[in-house]
């Protein structure tokens, strides 16, 4: 894998590597158990140029799409919750400003959401529309000076703390619906709020919340000028289903290498786990998964940077490596026997998070159906 | 499966269920939150003739080994961890005092434990021997007018709440290791501690310790004095493993009811989930299993009964349904999408609970290598 | 499981068995080799009485369904393709004589089915309708003094050496379509030819035909009065599928059997393969599945004989024989190593046939779907 | 994937794929029924530059090891038996000749091996020694003017065809047991006889056989003097399994595209097969796995080449490839319902002969310990 490498990425890993394993790693336990976020992570990722990392110029870092997903695998390394955070900021706010926003909008926010002195959250899933945006109910009335926003989202990481909000509703016009648009909304707007949604059983060491929104009026520029359709919020989200497909494999390589250890320390009848056969297919098993899971991805960035991936394939590897990831974490965990249960062996903690990593920005199914759209040319989900 | 229960079988599950569902199920939410087992649990399933149920005299019910199950089962389908509270008061303390102790511990103990008025534990499992305690480290020496125990257990639920304490212990007479035996130890004895362990990422709702063991000083009549090496011990372990092959059936019917009424009830791309092909596999197959699952739990329990049972058979139904339960429960978790992740739609605790019980009492492998021996007459563990 | 046999059963099981592996073991090799169904084997299982065994009267042997089940169990233990000839002779072409023919009909041919002078097929599959016989194509026409048959029907097991065709049909009158209804049509009738699908991969001992009927006239008498739309077929079906559902669970325990053996023998690395913790797992889990899988089949058969037996409960009792014993007979294969490749060693034999018993009569899927209606209420297949 | 390979990778693409479209695939069907190999298939690939392609001069065609996996895969999409044939001519006995053998030798058998004048085997496996070739029991004693051979072979591919043999044995001099060498042993040598095995349930287009070895005299010359232990052996098979991680994908697609097609033309209640999810995730399961399996064997051919691979990669991927192939061309097979039993839909060929690929040249479970060994350091299978 290093091999495939440029010296530009390994710069970056070992970056991210290092400051996951010195400064996030220390506190995911506490945060985990007693379900906080400390927004001060992403400050401590923006200042190391780990958020929005392949924009260029506006104070980020410009690096390759290869890079990012190391970033993204280094942080859930240590827990999806802290990966899913710097996802959301890097792949589903500062991606569609670059990339559907004004050239004030993009100076106005970029850097300060580069160095994580603002949060930003992205508000596209609502309660009954979970696998299904394209029945969105969120609405977007044009005023004489702006719009006026209703509605309400769902499941929206780093709602509660954002300072800004990425906002996609159907814009209503003469009693007609029409287009999905995003729309920028910063923290204080009246009729916006953001409550968390508590006692999570997984991802506790992000923060998630609904949103609801009001009569919540915003200027006119705070349409994203570009953004036009679902489309544009389908292009987020594969921005950031490409970053989880990194993002999981590094939890995955986590459970390998704790339940490795633990299988070479512990020993039952005399002989340490590791030399059990059935100890030994499991971990056969997953470090083929990850290896496969990790090239793969590795060859999409490429793709991705050359401007020839296809959505197909952010689904395939999305899907692909979401579900391997959380197969092998959960047969990991029975190596760790009776201390499984306990939230200090990592494994467990792994596990719950990658059953929502797998479930959400598409569920295994869901991107099942589309890979079976895009080679039959049949719609089975609707 | 009605058709094959008997008249008083019927009664305790209706007893059992009715209990569950209207006191039990109300507070496991906030239970399972906030780590905190209620001891009061067991005094009102022993008002109620749960405890020790199969036990003839000494104030227990007297009920058949299925209907004993059919209480595991209502149990569980609550919570594994109040099922583990049970489990072990009639598995493994009131169990065991029953076949291995004399008439005058059955008298001064029994009753009470039935009545949940005392609350007792099963010190077995060492914390470097989870898979194989006959290397277990603990010991009894006998002193002129009783015995002293040394040792450390580890992950015994009841532990900290416990006034009774069955250890197994190994004997140490001139010198030499001897045979492991039985004993009971009432909390407040000196050099018997029991702190809880916390933090648990499943069963949350059961309480959980240690036993620590420091020169504690026990009466000769402390001795089961029928109980004969690890055999002993196994016995217990085979009642109560029979019991959990009942009890996670009881978890898995939980979740497939709350998938299948979620499933209804939540529309995607304007069609309930349950019209959809992939969601209706997932609860034919939970369905199909639990079906089987219990069907083979009854039968075990009528041979139980007829005295013809065998441990080979106690090893398959307890591998068998644990592994089932939980790898339908994980699936079934799936159906409900992102609302998985929030702790009220309970199918998430009962698959973190599953992973435990899988685990515990024998893991999934141990026993395929139980069953493998027993098939093949040949050892592959040690 | 002996303990929940009554002596008959045992009593018939002890002649199949008996007859199974002294008179069909020798021959299958070299039959499934050159593809080659020998009609005289119904004639010898007709002596001994196991065709249409659960028939009272009419020279049947009048037993239980479990002893139905028991000797399907045995032939199939040998190979998949006698018990397919034997359970259409039985389920497919008896039990509609018996349940919905006249009395003249059961009395004409019963007797001679029974003895196996006479072999039957079962004719409701079309080319282009495998899962949805709803869509059946083949008429029958009323004429003055009988009824017109045209159509064709495919993969129809005995069809070519068939001396008597139960023939599904849709009555056309006045130009409407109508009900479907079943037909005696005996061999040699004008217009009707049953040629054998030869080079198939699978049931190479059983012979498999297409039925073409080209304007196939019968007499009136010729029509099974009580049939009364496709749910007559199905009553068929279930009964065949009940009968399936214990039939593969004998390929599976031979499969188990062979491979426990071959293990024991076999040594790699100085040690015979049953020493390899990975080879046990194997092992152990195909016997839980056999002994699961049995165990249901004969609660089955006891719901079938009391009369509460239901069809959703055939569809998880087929769908769950069928896949159960497919998935264990490959895993188990591999057991063999090299040899698994010889036709010698019988393991990959019932592999390839178990592949086809798992699809017909109901595919593992459409069971799937017919167990997700029955548990939502919803039809997803059409 | 295209975009990864060279001009002259997608040239020797092309050149096998049209190949085999128009001369393999037309005589498979016969081949396979018939247990008939043809060894001017050989021939024919030789004159296209196909066999021993990565060998540089002796008129091979010194393409890269991808161009050689290429072929492979192009080869197995018709079917394994062909693609068995050329790896054992390529991999098994043109590679041991290029690599250990001296100057003469290579230009003695080389080109006429390359040309397809001359069939070659490898005689490694032992009746009594599958999995473990360490235990080999053929020895070479050195006479005065050359060596005797004795022993015998299994399960050896090309063999009855056979015009030379790559044997190896183990050295015996002076009573001792040295070190296992290998040697080129020509057709009509006396004592050498290579009878085929037939019967065979899979691979029955390719031909194998035993290799008998009776005082078989040859003469110093013979000895493939840079041959040095086992080590040399698992060379060749490490190039071989190599070729096999690509042969079986290309088995895997023809499933895939056969089973689509049939999906996409066959209706059932009056929808293509491929509209039902169930269909569609079986699909999008199998096209995941082949483009990960292709991804990663294509990268490890590019190490092949830079000198950077490691046996243990070479394991991984044989195993993985070959595992995912069966599971998926199974679950393919089911698609194709009751015409799975039908030799001319191919699927079902495909399955029989991957079973045999992920036996053979190292089963699932024995590169599993060999990657468990590389993990943990432990060795867990002697």
């Amino acid at each position: 894998m290093t091999s495939l490498l440029t010296d530009e990425e390994l710069a970056v890993r070992e970056t991210a590597r290092s400051y996951c394993q010195s400064k996030l790693l220390p506190r995911i336990v506490q945060a985990y158990r007693t379900e906080n976020f400390d927004p001060s992570i992403l400050k401590e990722m923006g200042e190391l140029g780990l958020l929005g990392a392949t924009i260029k110029g506006y104070d980020c870092a410009g690096v390759s799409s290869v890079a990012y997903g190391l970033i993204a695998r280094e942080v859930e390394r240590v827990d999806s919750g802290y990966r899913s955070a710097m996802s959301v900021q890097s792949s589903l706010v500062m991606h569609p400003i670059n990339e559907f926003g004004s050239e004030a909008q993009k100076e106005k926010y970029l850097p300060r959401l580069a160095k994580g002195e603002m949060i930003g959250c992205f508000g596209l899933t609502e309660p009954n529309h979970g696998s299904d945006p394209s029945s969105m109910e969120t609405t977007a009335k044009k005023t004489s000076d702006g719009w006026v926003l209703n509605g309400s989202k769902s499941w929206i990481s780093n709602a509660p703390v954002a300072d800004l909000f990425v906002i996609w509703a159907r814009v209503v016009e003469s009693g007609e619906k029409g287009k999905v648009r995003g729309f920028l909304v910063e923290k204080g707007s009246p009729g916006l709020s953001a409550p968390p949604i508590k006692n999570k059983i997984a991802l506790r060491a992000s923060i998630t919340g609904s949103v609801f929104l009001e009569d919540v009026r915003i200027p006119a520029d705070a349409l994203l000028p570009k953004s036009s359709g679902l489309g544009s919020a389908f292009s987020c989200l594969n921005n950031a289903r490409y970053g989880i497909s990194w993002g999981v494999m590094g939890a995955l390589e986590d459970c390998i290498a704790r339940a490795r250890d633990y299988a070479l320390e512990r020993k039952q009848f005399d002989k340490p786990l590791a030399s059990f056969q059935l100890v030994q297919k499991k971990l056969a098993d997953a470090s083929t998964s990850s290896t496969l899971g990790l090239l793969a991805s590795l060859q999409l960035g490429r793709l991705k940077d050359q401007g020839t991936w296809a959505p197909d394939m952010v689904s395939m590897m999305k899907r692909n490596n979401c579900g391997e990831a959380l197969k092998h974490a959960r047969i990991l965990l029975d190596i760790l026997g009776g201390n499984a249960c306990s939230d200090e062996y990592h494994v467990g903690r792994h596990v719950a998070n990658l059953q929502v990593a797998n479930t959400y920005e598409g569920t295994h199914d869901i991107h099942a159906l589309i890979l079976g759209k895009a080679m039959t040319g049949v719609q089975a989900f609707s």
